[in-house]
């Protein structure tokens, strides 16, 4: 095998897409016109929303998008593909239209978050890449969230976990998204760089053991730094940790800005509440406690329930991973086709899994809110040539228990999916980070809480048009009819 | 903020780091020789053993770390560094000695994978990026041995889950693992490009869509490749699917290798035996059922145990991510620190989590087999001073139930820990893949059964020489005795 070490991402793909390509390039399918969408099935976490992100880095892979000669070489090494179809490859641009979400906006189940649309073979090319980003910063933005919800008001919430991602690109992304997602601040030097989000961070226990002594380390950090928070529990926090830090704050004095001391172990709740009594004591009543230690949205919530003093947050291992769902799984499924007339087919996919199955068409998110609160009504799910926004009236109802209801009067009327990318070129401006952040910010507070708490939240209604259900109804008919048919054939043939 | 792109990794750090940096930098102790040992507390998914990984990324990011033009003026932005600091780290070249396990070595809680040695403040800026790499691969390594183990004899595990993968890294550092672990291949065709691990795929459901009927999507893909599964369940895989798949594979004959067929949802257990009947009494008995759908060891035994008929697994979710357990918790701990007189004196944290305490001084992991038959005995860890391959017995026991003990003899002790990078230059050449997968294979084989149980396992011995317990034992009361000293005197400041 040789050796092929390009930074080409053409291949970041499942063989699958390679191979279908291959197929539709050879019977002459390649070009007709496709629209695939992106959903997912179930809320993450089981919580009431979900915050989209991953759209810059998904404009990114598709700006850089070629089959480099090294690619080329391998995949002839493969010996799976004809040599007229890598010369196809070689030659072949991406013509690819992209209307999406933006990111920081909430999102629900079984909603289009993203619509690719293009030739058959180009659509396919990009699928799995595009989950591969999608799933995971959506992950970690409502993971984000999630946390930040529960910690007190001007609480800061800090990301750490850069040693626990799932490798390089997950410790960056990652801690991009939870800022989105309401995180203040990341402890990866390389993400402040990159995206300008806001490091903090201050020391290890091993500074602690390379001074051999507490005393001699917090005396030697705080004459090399401005702002200062002491670890304190590396030998004893209460009777040696929070003293020491107190000392060297009080020796130091104007001459650093002592912001408070950090606990990584023990009983967080016992201690920071005996760390505050030393602190205030001591007449340090504005230094913070700094909390770190495997804590997620339930640990937090249960320290505070119990009344521990904690200001400030890290948190590593839970939201880098999402650990408690490591996983979104969004997917990307052919919603419409062009069949060989050149019309536009809308198309979907039955499976035994009822979950499983897909709505077909080309669609648009609306998200309703009313006019005299802004407050949230539903998302409504329609087909793309309806406008829900040109309506006095809106029947909203639920697309598998029809009972569920309701008639909207005096409601806005938004369009989620706006056009980002048109036959190749990038046609939107990238928000800066702070503004995706506010905007996420904004959105969350124009949910109603029942959908926002953390444990058993409330549904949020995503409706079907009355128009794009009845098409959806029949085309299930259609196919199953499509299908008996077929099978009465086989089985005839069987018999015969 | 200004932008900064370049794709330099030497930030990729947690900020404290830098900040101890410019601390030991200030003090004069950045050039003291440290060590610090990589471990993690407890085997992953409570297995009982670990596989070792990442070793070939490290070297590789060592081999490129340099405070770039980029880097230097995004800290001075930050406004925490001084220039004169800033200059420093402008001239800095990391003069790091590493020695450690080589990839597919079997590892087990508490004994360390790797050591770094090095001017104290050279270890710290690489502790992050360091754990970042191996926790992520060692558990998918781990976790894909654990699933290969429970598949049938000649049964192949492929890896399809970059749409679920925590980001590009995590899709092929990932797969790389897996295939360390015992995968047979990948979907990711830009990890089969880069590392040369096998590839495998198909079709989706798609290609059916898109053809509008099974039986011309199956045709045209027959026809445009040699090696052949068709995926059956886009609309009703036993009276629709596996009926058409037998039908072409029986019209296109000799022009293709009919391997299989690939279900995706529904019950696997049902479908597969339905499926096996059915293939068999179309003549194809040797055509191979493949199975995907949020499988992992736990869903693969109980198939099993069913009477299942798959013969190929086609994992994602469940090894990309490592699912039920999505972080090691490898840390990275100092254990010996040059003093003021040069020598290198042990040291070590107490914690009021009593796992969170450290073992003391440099040290060797020594791998005790059997002379006999090669089999395992356990894990000695010993001072780098010991050399246990010398002696002719051996005294194992507990490090915490010491009266758990036995002694040795006819036994081979082979050392873990080599030398692979002096002072900043790599002195390993790294293997072929192929030969990690082999070695891995191989360690795992000399392991008993007992440990290797996937619920429940034997722990598998890792004891301590009786030279490092007793250190461990005097360096405990040591700090304790030195920390009771500290507190009066901080008690006796207090009340006069």
């Amino acid at each position: 095998m040789k050796e092929y070490k390009d930074d080409s991402l053409m291949l970041h793909t499942d063989l699958y897409q390679i191979n279908m390509l291959q197929t539709y390039w050879e019977t002459g399918m390649d070009q007709r016109n496709a629209v695939f969408e992106i959903f997912f099935r179930k809320n993450p976490f089981e919580n009431g929303y979900a915050i989209f992100a991953g759209l810059e880095r998904v404009l990114d892979y598709f700006n850089n998008l070629k089959f480099t000669d090294q690619d080329l070489a391998y995949l002839k090494e493969t010996g799976i593909y004809q040599d007229d179809f890598l010369a196809y490859l070689k030659e072949l641009k991406l013509k690819l239209t992209v209307r999406s979400m933006v990111e920081g906006e909430l999102c629900f189940a079984s909603e289009p978050l993203m619509q690719i649309e293009g030739p058959l073979g180009h659509c396919q090319l990009v699928e799995t890449a595009v989950l591969n980003i999608i799933n995971y910063q959506t992950l970690i933005a409502t993971k984000a969230s999630r946390i930040r919800s529960v910690v007190g008001h001007g609480d800061k919430v800090s990301e750490f976990g850069t040693r626990r991602a799932q490798e390089l690109d997950a410790a960056i992304w990652g801690t991009r998204a939870a800022y989105i997602g309401g995180f203040h601040s990341t402890s990866n030097v390389r993400a402040g760089k990159l995206f300008g989000i806001p490091i903090s961070g201050t020391h290890a226990h091993s500074l602690v053991q390379a001074y051999r002594d507490e005393y001699k380390a917090f005396k030697a950090y705080a004459e090399t730094h401005k702002d200062v928070v002491f670890l304190v529990d590396t030998y004893d926090t209460l009777r040696s940790g929070v003293p020491t830090a107190i000392q060297v704050a009080k020796e130091m004095g104007d001459k650093i800005n002592f912001i408070g001391v950090r606990i990584d172990s023990g009983d967080m709740a016992y201690q920071s509440k005996r760390i505050r009594e030393q602190l205030d004591e001591a007449g340090f009543t504005d230094a913070r406690i700094v909390a770190s230690n495997d804590l997620d949205e339930k640990t937090i919530l249960n320290l505070r329930m119990q009344g521990a003093k904690i200001n400030d947050w890290g948190i590593g291992t839970k939201i880098i991973t999402a650990f408690d769902q490591p996983a979104l799984g969004a997917v990307y499924k052919l919603v419409s086709i062009e069949d060989k007339n050149g019309v536009m087919m809308p198309t979907m996919k039955i499976s035994s899994n009822a979950e499983k199955m897909t709505t077909p068409g080309v669609k648009q998110v609306w998200r309703i809110t009313r006019n005299k609160d802004g407050k949230s009504e539903g998302d409504y799910i329609a087909l793309d040539d309806e406008a829900p926004d040109k309506m006095d009236e809106l029947f909203m109802f639920h697309p598998v228990h029809t009972y569920i209801n309701k008639t909207v009067r005096d409601f806005d009327a938004r369009p989620l999916l706006i056009d980002v990318m048109k036959e190749g070129q990038v046609t939107y401006e990238l928000p800066e980070i702070n503004q995706i952040r506010d905007y996420a910010s904004k959105n969350y507070n124009a949910l109603w809480d029942e959908y926002k708490r953390i444990l058993n939240p409330e549904q949020y209604p995503v409706d079907l048009s009355q128009k794009l259900y009845d098409e959806k109804m029949a085309s299930i008919k259609a196919l199953r009819e499509k299908i008996q048919v077929k099978v009465d054939r086989l089985e005839k043939n069987n018999v015969s």
